[in-house]
């Protein structure tokens, strides 16, 4: 079966995005303003094959944790859907 | 009212994503085969305030077409729900 994984990758909160208060700054230099907090980070969308959901899920589990995200700085969400 | 906009920037479909394949030869690499295909883009999450959702909906579009994305590379989408 084939699968597509849409995956979220975002800055934790703890954690400053000068990448977000430049785009911030850039909004209001746009005149697009009453923008409280932008926060910056990496969509992934990535299509697989698996033979169940489950093990689809586990992929793009082990996928996000040992090569797309930098636990530290980052955390990550995904939505599974077959294709 | 305020609002929270999740922007997908994506490569669009017509040009080559060298991110995205290296990403997928390093999952390879990891042991996580059968993956067909993969892009890589930005997500950006946006709290914003406004009056009205059609409101909120326009100043998420124009920041999206005059800032965010680049047209000619990229599509972006994005999802807006009162927060």
């Amino acid at each position: 079966m084939k699968f597509v994984a849409e995956i979220d990758i975002m800055p934790i909160k703890e954690i400053l995005d000068p990448q977000g208060k430049a785009v911030k700054l850039g909004l209001h230099n746009l005149g697009i303003d009453q923008v409280d907090d932008v926060r910056i980070g990496k969509h992934i969308s990535l299509k697989l094959e698996a033979d169940t959901e489950e093990a689809a899920d586990e992929k793009v589990k082990t996928a996000c944790q040992k090569l797309l995200a930098n636990l530290i700085m980052e955390e990550f969400t995904y939505t599974l859907h077959s294709a």
